[in-house]
């Protein structure tokens, strides 16, 4: 057991979605904030997944704000194009955590494989007030641990 | 005075905005509710240029949210078009306004033209709880009104 | 038969959604054109139920370029919602036809109705060409036609 | 002259934009998609502003798909923001290229610094058509290296 990466065997959560028209630009492929769009929807469903919906993140005041995010586009997605996005967290530090994403086509085709940083954080009294980094507790990353 | 209509000689308000790349459709023109976002900003431009500007709305817990909005797309705009939203306030009720809104671009060509109908409301303790219609107080309105 | 008011017994499609955390604006509601967003996937969602997909649109140059778009906004969607469009053909013109749409919430409430004018055309050699409406094939209505 | 590393010492572009409302999220601060937004934005002007803009671009039917994207937020924006991408191209390959941008928001603060690598290529007949990887022409190289 490695205590000092931090790296973590997590479950797998897979979001559906769709390429839509608005989705393309003028080149007729997809244009690349979706993919972004796609992993912080992919993200929240994962944690819906676990029992941490939208109603009970906003109840507790609690927020998941981005560190950074990166993306590689492997192979462009076209109109109508259903996919899926396949996300995992490899990493729970003390206060932050990585989930990584793999966007791919229902042919199996990978379309982009991307990560995000972000910090586990509470807001003072709801949302649009100060918010605040919180060490993410035990029972929260025992939800993700692939058993 | 025309106590019955509750139409408005209203001062006039421009918005600058360009179209970009990723605005743009695979038919190589403006994806249409791109316009609404456009328009949506162009009130949020055309209050804060009477002194209700973001910081200001959020402080005194304001809102405007929608009741219904519209608009005919008259010429397709293109990436790379300057444009201007060209708005102005054509009615206040008692607790809702209408907003006219026409986009132009550059050369003077009329791209659309849109209204969006808006209540002025108030959350009861920030964003994110109930929100409730207000009277909208005669001191606003004179804000907007041309002299 | 009616043949002055072009009004149409449509067949019903749907189209699935959820209210996604970008798709909500600082009030906590969703950002109004996500709604057009939606009305706009779920009318190419419906061409591609009866047989016109994007991959057909695009090999026969065929686009459906919007005259118009309007909606009401009758109760607010919050992140997480899930949502369906139910869309239906009102009107079929010359060369224009107009798609009504409600967006309606899994539990059944009603969150929006609008509408999309749009005319039938053709690009001249691909997108990005110039586009001429055309008159709308009576085979095509007739795949929109309630048995 | 350091012909391996392939950096490369660039003009400076300034990109102006602005948080509007329907760019933020429920916590009330910037949705990061809008950031990678603003970059594709940021290096279309970038390459208007040495002579390829979207016209000429399209005329030569040419085209800059991304091979990745990331970004790191230092700071939260909101609503109301006045910004500017700072943009410079720091690596030019054989097919390849990146540009840097850092998001300073109009008091000077960083808000976000990102990077896009990008493939130089061109469609065979107009967006949609195939696309291909092309060469850099060392003339499109010496307009973006700063004298």
């Amino acid at each position: 057991m490695n205590t000092t990466s931090g790296s973590f065997e997590s479950i797998v959560a897979r979001f559906a979605c769709q390429v839509h028209w608005g989705d393309c630009d003028p080149a007729g492929i997809i244009f690349y904030p979706t993919y972004f769009k796609w992993m912080d929807s992919a993200t929240w469903a994962f944690f819906a997944h676990v029992g941490y919906d939208p109603k009970r993140m906003k109840a507790e005041n609690l927020a998941m704000p981005l560190v950074s995010a990166q993306s590689e586009f492997v192979f462009p997605a076209e109109q109508g194009d259903r996919c899926e996005v396949v996300s995992r967290i490899t990493r729970f530090g003390g206060k932050s955590f990585v989930v990584n994403h793999e966007v791919v086509r229902s042919d199996g085709t990978l379309l982009a494989k991307g990560a995000e940083t972000r910090v586990w954080g509470r807001f003072a009294s709801g949302p649009g007030t100060p918010l605040k980094g919180e060490p993410i507790p035990e029972a929260l990353k025992a939800l993700f641990r692939a058993s």
